[in-house]
């Protein structure tokens, strides 16, 4: 911890000020942004307060459209640029002249995706997910053996990533929803959210060099929000035997601001998903640092704003709440998992967490959870209900660390409403 | 088919006349080489017998270090450069002194990886194979029921592709064999090959805009060689629920000469291998062309060199035989179904076949499969046998077509060796 989350900071930028903002000094994400009107191809900006400020223009550098060339340059360079911002955004900063004219209301910008994604990887790191999910398919044994030992993934499309605010076009495809029918093609029944925690690699591997676990941390340069959205009908069909393909790939939203690893470090616990009796990590998923200090304490609530929501004018609404600390799996677990068969990692490649799930009713965070696969619909105000999402919905992900004794900081929002219009 | 396909054709590069050749002047790869010695970023090269012609040098264009940029032009514009080599390279060509300082032994020089790959997807698409492996683990029902009707799928792992040549370490993960022990880590026991055939994708389609089928062919470059290399010991662990994760990761070799899909176009047949009494596909999978003209009559084989070969001089031995023409789903379809939920393709994506085996025994297209899960070891010369490979296996995988009344093309070769010594 340096004095970049010194909880006294506070910045002459006055919103960064307000107990409830999600980038108080403290955080300093992130992310890729153009003002709106322009054709620019996106700039690097730090999110503080209601404003971003434009690095390029407060650095004199020239500006970059991915975070990729800052990522590479790894966690000693990350940390000195995030101090040297933290400078000059701070109460009685000498550039506080300079640096007002490099700042713009968030209103007035397009956030864009933040990161050139190489490949995208989606764990299964929550084992009250996987358990709620199993239940629906073998309600003797929903966990399966392998669960307490390997940290579950799939390789997932990164073409389709995009970037909040963007919509997603109704997905269509086969699915066989009764076994006397032949299966049939056509929009999906069953489209589903997920909320996950993601990140982004900064500084990869090479081929056949795994990545330990106590380096693993230094590999991560931030984290974002991510919807893993899924059409739950194609990917019962097709799953077997080798996994999510169709169900997943037609597109996965991330929030625009990179928080990075270092501004989450006043958050950090134990890593406590383990109960007694479970397995031991084996040797190389083992660390004893990272089983005091690899659990991050991230409160993760997932909202929905349906059509009818906003032609009546009324508000979303929150369908759950989750913390990341309660995943089986730490994010460095994940990385030494990745790389232990030799497989490297890039600059830019973002890793998701998996749904993140609790064990309390309100902690399940997707519909096939929350609903137990369509059969116990939710109730939504003025008498809606969902099994599954309906045209037009729009799912608002959120998430926010608070804890004694640090300013909280959050990751705004990752929005994405699912259309069959065209847009 | 235009007149770069002329069985007549001859070209004033010598060894492209060879019968034996792989590279005569109707198939004209391209690819991307740099000269032994120099540390050249890489540029376009095109193989016509046993020289590389430089593209770069040849036309007065920029070099460049991928295939990109030129696939990304699109059908007609590759088709209208192959026609502009074809008559370079043709007996007679008046640029003949001109094109002769373009050209450069393919012994001099060391090929590269040929595209930069977005993101790269594995079939499953020959029921011989998934019929084969299925038995291994349901003897009584060994294809799975969406086989027939769904072109199975998975998501694989673009950072690790690498050319032909590249060594591959050995790789270690968790195993589980007996259920008596808990898991394990280390080297793992049963490392496999398996023989795919890949392609590129050239033009891409938008998020949200699935590829039709009779426009699906237009969107592949070229075609390659694919080793999609497997622990199927760390495989067998880890894939239920999600698909193979680290026991393929490790690495994918791929051949370094893309061969275009006109140079193909002599070698269609009508796709046939789906049975009588087979579902008929759905209709996004429908086409009557390409139920025609879909199938590839391309023959593939899987040659070994082990270790003590090397040391006494004895010559690399066949392993299998097999076609593509018997493949249960057409490349059109894989390109068709992967869009059909709206997922998005981009310009150098991958897409492999999955493991290209037949209905004879000598034409399964790797170990799981030719010693039945390891059970039945297959005989090499001098007293060696296999039930999976061993450190310094070399696996060869060459593809050629031939066919009455066309000119015989070859794939070259994609080599890969694996080892658990640094290199």
């Amino acid at each position: 911890m340096n004095e970049t989350l010194d909880t006294g900071l506070k910045s002459w930028v006055e919103t960064a000020n307000d107990p409830l903002t999600d980038f108080p000094i403290q955080n300093l994400p992130f992310g890729i942004f153009r003002r709106l009107g322009t054709r620019d191809a996106g700039r690097i900006g730090v999110a503080i307060g209601d404003q971003i400020l434009d690095l390029a223009a407060a650095d004199g550098g020239e500006p970059q459209s991915s975070l990729n060339t800052l990522m590479a340059r790894g966690s000693e360079y990350s940390s000195a640029l995030r101090m040297k911002i933290s400078s000059w955004l701070r109460f009685g900063s000498k550039d506080r002249d300079r640096l007002a004219a490099a700042l713009t209301p968030m209103e007035d910008c397009k956030m864009l995706l933040p990161v050139q994604i190489g490949d995208y990887t989606d764990f299964y790191a929550s084992a009250f997910h996987a358990t709620n999910v199993g239940r629906l398919f073998r309600p003797d044994n929903p966990l399966l053996p392998n669960y307490k030992y390997v940290p579950i993934a799939y390789h997932g499309r990164a073409s389709s990533v995009v970037v909040s605010d963007t919509p997603v076009t109704w997905p269509s495809g086969q699915t066989n929803l009764s076994a006397d029918q032949a299966p049939q093609f056509g929009p999906s029944q069953r489209v589903d959210y997920e909320v996950e925690l993601g990140f982004y690699i900064g500084t990869g591997n090479a081929l056949g060099a795994p990545v330990q676990m106590a380096d693993a941390g230094n590999r991560i340069f931030g984290f974002s929000l991510v919807n893993d959205w899924s059409a739950r009908d194609i990917q019962a069909w097709e799953y077997q035997p080798l996994g999510p393909f169709l169900g997943k790939s037609f597109a996965t939203s991330v929030s625009p601001w990179v928080v990075t690893t270092e501004a989450l470090s006043g958050f950090r616990r134990a890593a406590n998903a383990r109960a007694e009796g479970d397995p031991k990590p084996l040797a190389y998923l083992s660390d004893a640092h990272d089983q005091q200090h690899g659990g991050l304490d991230i409160v993760l609530e997932v909202w929905i704003e349906t059509d009818a929501m906003r032609q009546t004018g009324a508000k979303p609404v929150r369908l759950s709440r989750g913390n990341f600390r309660d995943m089986y799996w730490t994010v460095a677990q994940m990385v030494a998992h990745h790389t232990s068969n030799g497989c490297n990692l890039r600059t830019g490649d973002l890793i998701a967490s998996g749904t993140v799930s609790g064990e309390a009713p309100d902690a399940r965070g997707c519909l096939l959870e929350l609903t137990r696969g369509g059969a116990e619909p939710i109730q939504l105000p003025a008498g809606e209900t969902r099994r599954f999402l309906q045209d037009g919905d729009e799912i608002i992900l959120r998430a926010r660390c608070e804890r004694d004794g640090a300013v909280p900081i959050g990751f705004g929002e990752c929005r994405g409403r699912v259309t069959s219009k065209p847009w």
